[in-house]
């Protein structure tokens, strides 16, 4: 046992589980043509902990057992392992050329906030049985993801509405037995549910008495019986048209998983109708995910700099003042998300016995990239030009009677070869990809969830600055 | 002759042509299969001229001839006829489904930006032989383009610039002779070229005496020899992925235009080394061209209120308050764009005889919405939610083990079925797909082009100001 | 009788009215030292009248009577009327130094919306009261303004809420008889009450069927019994610090009005207890009254363009990049507000007779206004630079040992003496004031309240937009 | 000797200095009616020192000798003290009730940067010269400021140009001898100098060759010969018109220093024609005092905070949705200010032994706050409303006749006086006055020179990005 290593990880994987890829059930997620690619990048993680240059980034000494694990999986004690573990996605990002792999980080965001909900509810059972399973997630190194937004259903409905077309638009305990709970209902937008070992289920929102049945958390293997994925294919990037890039392609694919009254074992349960700590269970998941969120735009938005300053001075026009006005938006935007993400372990909040980000802070950060992320998109395309969607293609580039004129006329700087041009025009059209627009406003939670919970977070900050204010107005209440 | 009919255009293409798509020759661009697509959205023009409903619209009366002419090759007298021919896009745009036909908008502007400069030097030759062409164009009732933006080469060197790689970045006079004059050079970001029937060629910026090669214009044919276009591909809207929809794919392709020593006649040039005049003519070339921009955004901005509306009344939150907050925004974006265009009409300004928009009115409706564009997106995206990029495909959804829990569980509101709030979430896709923005940005001249333009002619309107402040602070100069 | 001197209009505002000024009660406002400053910025209409230069634009041929009228009181017809009111209102600002002087809009703003409610109502004694006012004023001229905000209390409750700490925060009626009716509350931010002929006083906002005594409208004499006003002070713009200016200073008060049960005779009372008519008599109002703040603040906006481009050149800068960018921000923001108020004009809607601006345009021209007014404020401030706060004054310039040193030493462009310099820094010192912030964001309702009223006015855009997506999506409901 | 009281400070000031202040010339600052007011506000300073509370945030023991010093006037060696040194101008300004004393910080400032420039030069007699003055400093625990800005004559022109109308519009050597240097010309905005103990005097930009001249940095008292100062007035918050409040006022005054041909001992001379070093100094010290003007801006945005707070409660609209949203805006300007403040601390450089805060992160919180600002007093003037211009004085509300009125009809929120509410928008006019927004506009350089400093800081990152963007486009160079 110990660090899994890569293939390890991937002969897990064929174990029988129920995954559908455009309308087709797939036979093994290892070999099939896209998810693969999938697979592949979640490897990186344990590729890493081999790589002698990020063993010591990847993988820390147990404090309890001394044997090795993977750092995600160590409870973060203070800002030194906030930042460590910053730095870890940071990295892992780089590795996946700007794709997060994903296979601890946010399983161990869940690990981290059911840890704290057991222990503010002081239920002995669920602590004992999150540290049986962390002790496992340690030994084993398996790869565990969250299952954390449901279906829904009316968004304006409690899950338990007699309004609501059905009950299970929320993921709910339809039984209970000897052996363990029988849960129901579809959990969405699930990033590498469909390659991972575990899948850790949370509730997506605080829930109210009535809605006692849906307030759940439990950890279940992918291959067990009642469980069916459907992922959404993405549009690969090694399109004939482009220039031909020997870098692999690194994206994920989300899975809609459909629970149909899958049994779950009682020491997988670790909240089971306990609706008052729902809340406290999806902020805790919320604040530690949105650290790990902002961890991996940085190299996304290193790429977006780079691109920008590359095609400025390709396009001859990196001495204009306002080109320069938009590097400097871009460096703003891209530090600002790097000193409020280190903000926020240095401040960070001590609970029971984890180290958490300091939740304005982390919650700035994210809302800080969320919302400008299409004002820097918008930098790039302006800077790229309208080239990005009207450049001839590979296949005309390469066509021996149009070759030398397209090479003739699509230079721009004369230092910059017509063929380096328009493979930085590639990179530009894949990195500012409507879906990554998506992806940055909803991953983590939508703009206005991070404002609600900032609010939230800011009442004693509010009360206090509103008491300097009547102290200075001389208001005697 | 007269009006042509939507029969007649197609098959005036089929002519010899050389046109590239996906690194092949085009036999006929009326039956390829991407290139017809566009084709049949260029019929459109065509169409409308035939139907009854919008006859009155699409043709008027030829003040000279009496004879029935396409509206847009009429010149605008007064703010009547501007606001006319801007209706005229807007409707010809709602019947692209979002897409301008282009079959005669950007050939008129430039006509008009020719007639105006040949007038303004009181050059006899050019006024009549621009007259003539015109009257050519009114009879035939040809599909006309134009050709401005040069590959340009560095940015920051002049066409002449012995620095730039080689002098042919902008198209240039290579010889003249008694039959006429030689061009070379390449143009780039070419809409409709391909299918149209003349393509007017002016240069793309004010040139200098040193660039007097480059201040050249003229009428050209599409299949005249030493002509090669390649066109870059568009990614077809209809996948088997997503909900099969009737109504036809509505794309335009864009061209990058190789002028190998191409011949032309003089009855066909009307600029030929009058480099002071470049500048007047690009500039009215823009700001007719940035008005038409503006009426084609509308069509495109109600499917964005349109679907924002529809999918938030899907997901069941259209009654939050943070909801209505971005309906308004959007309704704002979109009626400032059209008062602001309208505005440029009725203060149009008279130059040579034609009735130009407003300069300053009309660069601010093209600022306001290339400016703003990505901040619609990011609404749409945050009303639609992370389903964008998550949801099952048709393919799944119809797959007999997936339906019906494909069904059940991605319902929103009751009152809607999955299927329509499947379909909706496919539209969102395609009407915030990247390539959109990048259009948004540069068609028309990029938001500096805009801004600088702005500046220009609010030269008296500043000093008009700085005397009222002076006057009110008592300043004596 | 017919229209009204300067003069006339003077000595009629001395007839016992009751006002307070810094704690005093005031003699008569004609001959107050401060408040006869606002009695002369009100005069200004009265002098358009009379000079020859703007008579035509001031004064009007009376449709029914032939007499000549201020065009304030002639009921709009057309876009025509509507663009020559706006017109004047400019104009008006214009020779008040960028400020409004009140005699007759917001008094007509109030006439119209009352007649529209009345014909709306059906009722023909209310249409024939005010039928008959209306030939009145236009008979006398008198300087009319309207008093609309109440002081409110808790804005969280209703008028006749018991929640409140006493029921007369919204005036109301408290008694009726055969003579009229007693009214009793108070109404704040009333400018120019304390210097006009009559106050017409209409409800602030839609009442509920609870709030029936609250629905009451009526015209009134400032020195009618039972009406006491508090101006608030103005700062006064002539300081010894500031560089002697001859122009005079024009400033208006605003009063807290107290109605301590007055009696409101039958034929001066608009509305009483119809309170299904509130909601269309507040919100007709504040359409007009929201073109009328647009155009006013035209001149305003043109000062700052014309400061702003002052001290760039006088400060020597002009030419920076950073300053012409700004400068274009200045243009657009005004050019945007002309247009937007134009386009309002232009799209009319005819009420019960009355031509009223478009609603959302309106609104919209307003928002712009108000929520970006910080920002030139901010560009401003920018371009004059820090000596704005830290000039030498005049007292210091005159000072005949330091004269010579801040001549030398606080000049920029050589080209602009320093005292030059020093009276624009003065200019800027007056028009960013944090007052006019205030009033750019509250006058004519708050930003929120203008996107509101473009909400409920685009409800039927919204719906024809969904109805374009959901056929583009092929949704069949 | 040692720390200095503030008794001890006070009667160091009347030394014969030349101050004017309204056109008169002040015999004694201490006891002048205004300046006076300063004068107590920079003596917190020294209050905090012998004030245990404070006294070891204050105090440090000097590294050399043991002593008692002034925080301010260790070097900093690490985060520690750069946190440290930020917490104590975050807490001298809360005792200013939003003012800085200005006593020590700026003087350090200036040290600080003239310590890193002479050990760069590596000149022994500079870094000696300092030393010894830093001992000084120390020692008598002076208060010291800095005196920057030059008064620049025309910003597009060399300080040596021969197009300046003179040559003095920059301060410059005019002479030396073996006594020291004589230097003429004039400094402005000098926040403090009126009643400080030691002017620091450094260029305010780079300079070239030809402006030898103007590279000086020099030590000076201010009641030596030849230097004038005029002082711009305050205007006084304590108006009878407001309601009464027994704190004291709190603002500074800003000085025009005129030198006139002033004699420098050379030990006092710590740059003298070493035109390259010039960039270093300004741009060492406009660093770190960046760093503190964020530091002090954290109470005033306090005071922002809590004043919003407690007007929505006191109108009575702290529950409505666009309220929270208005508040959750201020909480992330404040809460992003702190952050990126002390992630400046935490990722510091070391220059020189001395260490600085991160010059990117320090310059983006300055950045931020600067550019944001007029925002934040938009958020504060729309929720206090339009009563800020038009609420009853004190003396009105103190008037028998009109007292009960007031008090009955002002009342918002019942649970909050009408007093209460009164005097909290006497509060918002003070601290949204507008010379406040002119300050944090410019005050430590304006927002552009903020944004050049970010793109120099940033050379290293773009290129290293670009490396990044090039490998994922396999550009190869």
């Amino acid at each position: 046992m110990g660090l899994m290593s890569p293939e390890q990880y991937k002969e897990s994987l064929n174990d029988g589980r129920v995954v559908y890829y455009k309308g087709e059930k797939v036979k093994n997620v290892v070999t099939h043509p896209d998810v693969s690619v999938c697979v592949n990048l979640m490897a990186i993680d344990y590729e890493m902990a081999e790589n002698p240059e990020y063993r010591d980034l990847a993988v820390v000494e147990d404090l309890e057992t001394g044997e090795s694990i993977s750092r995600y999986y160590h409870k973060p004690q203070n800002a030194q392992d906030l930042l460590k573990a910053f730095e870890l996605i940071v990295k892992a990002t780089e590795l996946g050329d700007g794709a997060i792999p994903f296979s601890h980080d946010i399983g161990a965001d869940t690990m981290n906030a059911i840890t704290i909900t057991a222990n503010m509810m002081g239920n002995k059972d669920y602590v004992e049985r999150i540290e049986n399973f962390r002790k496992e997630l340690k030994k084993k190194d398996l790869a565990t993801v969250a299952a954390v937004t449901d279906v829904k259903g009316d968004r304006m409905m409690r899950p338990s509405d007699p309004g609501q077309a059905h009950p299970d638009f929320n993921v709910r305990i339809v039984n209970k037995n000897d052996k363990g709970i029988v849960v129901r209902g579809a959990k969405i937008h699930i990033s590498g549910a469909a390659y991972c070992n575990e899948i850790l289920v949370i509730p997506c929102h605080a829930m109210s008495e009535a809605d006692a049945d849906y307030a759940v958390a439990f950890a279940v293997q992918p291959n067990t019986k009642g469980i069916r994925q459907v992922c959404r294919p993405f549009t690969s990037h090694i399109s004939p048209l482009d220039f031909p890039n020997t870098r692999p392609l690194r994206v994920h694919t989300d899975s809609l998983i459909i629970f149909d009254d899958v049994l779950i074992p009682w020491e997988r349960v670790f909240l089971c109708g306990e609706w008052k700590f729902t809340g406290p269970m999806v902020y805790n998941f919320a604040l530690m995910h949105r650290r790990t969120g902002c961890a991996y735009r940085i190299p996304m938005t290193e790429q977006f700099v780079g691109a920008a300053t590359a095609i400025a001075e390709y396009n001859g026009v990196i001495k204009a003042s306002h080109v320069k006005e938009k590097l400097i938006d871009l460096v703003i935007y891209l530090e600002t998300l790097k000193s409020l993400s280190k903000s926020a372990c240095y401040d960070f909040v001590m609970r029971s016995g984890i180290a958490v980000p300091n939740p304005i802070a982390t919650n700035m950060a994210k809302y800080h990239f969320a919302s400008k992320y299409h004002d820097m998109v918008r930098i790039v395309q302006d800077l790229a030009g309208g080239i990005v969607v009207t450049a001839p293609t590979y296949k005309d580039f390469r066509l021996p009677e149009l070759h030398d004129d397209i090479d003739k006329y699509l230079m721009g700087n004369r230092n910059i070869s017509t063929e380096n041009r328009l493979r930085m025009i590639d990179l530009i059209r894949w990195i500012t990809r409507s879906e990554m627009e998506n992806i940055a406003i909803h991953a983590e939670g939508s703009p206005m969830a991070e404002r609600m919970t900032i609010f939230m977070e800011a009442a004693k900050l509010l009360k206090d600055c509103q008491k300097l204010a009547e102290e200075l107005a001389q208001v005697k209440r």
